[in-house]
């Protein structure tokens, strides 16, 4: 008896497209990115993998990729949730700065140290920031506790609860689950999942619009070690691309 | 001290188009369906009224009503339910239908009869049939009470306890609700909110695509009896229109 969970990172957005960094700021997919989703939808059907609950995070680019992949799979219908604590990283000061900019202002030793470093978060950002969360009301229920900034350790402190209390509950209920979320949310998931350490977290990327599969035994151990992508060699290229985002 | 309840009926689906009896059976949205959501979508964003959860059927023509809208509205964000005892009522053996030719063939007092009797089903839909919806996963928790027909009376007794059980708590918790489901089952909801006979529910109609929106008062009783259409003269037109349907 093994359980499926699905992972699916979001298509790309309009800030994706510009090279901004992004974080908690709400944007919007772009026709491509919606066009991933809808296609990881399909891979999902060919697949033959059916999820019968989706998580979300509460930032449109998450949820309309799990719309649109559902809509593609004929499975609009299951139940969701949705969850701030599966958005996004928060960017901190970053949030809305060119990447490219930043790379070239703070050289690329900082530059690294801020997209990738595993317990250093981005100086915060400012509550008066048009691009802060403090008035959203989306995030009401956070009172003061709305992130200013956030390093991955950060994400993976707020992300494990809520895996514990909720998404593992329905997992060993024997649904499969989608969660539909963001490249660190999901980021930390995998460390947690495939128990990898602080240090080679930083290497790892997930691709776009492709769903990771995992089937996991009784104690929600991976069978296999980092899942498996519905389209590998898809995967693979993205990767690499994502992998130098912000160099070139 | 009020409560704000949206009502929000499916756009044109395909087999509105082609003018057949649906029911349960999932069909699509046509594209101007999901314009029709869209614009509702904006409708509520002019009138500045802000859904706070969002209600569904297990249908996707509703389902993806209410993810356009809520994308025209900016609340994608929202959390959402759905729920079998908000579809559509079960046609029994006319879904698939032609409703002109049903019609032609049985007469105008029979075929008055299937669609607007209140306690009077129309004959069960067999369980080989392909519109059955017997076999469908998504109903599987209801195992061999899965609805085979319904008169609008069927779909008060299912939906009203749901009512009770779970929408009202939301409302009464102060939530903006939003309810995007199907013409029998807001009208059930219509005829508890405004105390409609069983006879004088005969003739009443709930436009596509338009928000209605009720002020409750504490005892969820309406401040103005029949609600509000957000675009009143459209729904004026739009009801004149569905009381015609099939006639000519």
């Amino acid at each position: 008896m093994t359980y499926t969970l699905i992972l699916l990172r979001h298509g790309q957005s309009e800030w994706n497209e510009k090279n901004l960094f992004t974080g908690w700021v709400d944007v919007a997919l772009t026709e491509k990115g919606r066009e991933e989703a809808t296609r990881g939808g399909h891979l999902l059907t060919e697949a033959g993998i059916l999820p019968d609950i989706v998580y979300t995070s509460r930032q449109k680019r998450a949820i309309i990729t799990a719309n649109l992949a559902l809509e593609a799979a004929d499975r609009s219908w299951i139940d969701v949730k949705r969850d701030w604590r599966l958005n996004e990283r928060h960017y901190g000061a970053l949030q809305g700065k060119d990447k490219a900019q930043t790379l070239a202002e703070y050289g690329e030793k900082q530059f690294m140290e801020w997209r990738r470093s595993y317990d250093t978060p981005p100086p915060p950002l400012d509550d008066a920031s048009e691009y802060s969360q403090v008035d959203d009301p989306r995030y009401a229920d956070l009172g003061d506790d709305v992130p200013r900034t956030e390093c991955l350790k950060d994400v993976l402190d707020r992300f494990l609860p809520y895996w514990e209390s909720d998404i593992t509950v329905d997992i060993k209920a024997g649904r499969t689950v989608l969660i539909a979320a963001h490249g660190n949310s999901l980021r930390a998931l995998v460390k947690h999942l495939d128990g990898i350490s602080d240090r080679d977290i930083a290497s790892l990327n997930i691709p776009t619009g492709i769903p990771l599969v995992y089937e996991l035994d009784e104690d929600l151990v991976p069978v296999k070690a980092g899942g498996t992508y519905l389209d590998a060699d898809a995967a693979a290229a993205a990767i690499e691309a994502v992998a130098n985002q912000g160099k070139h």
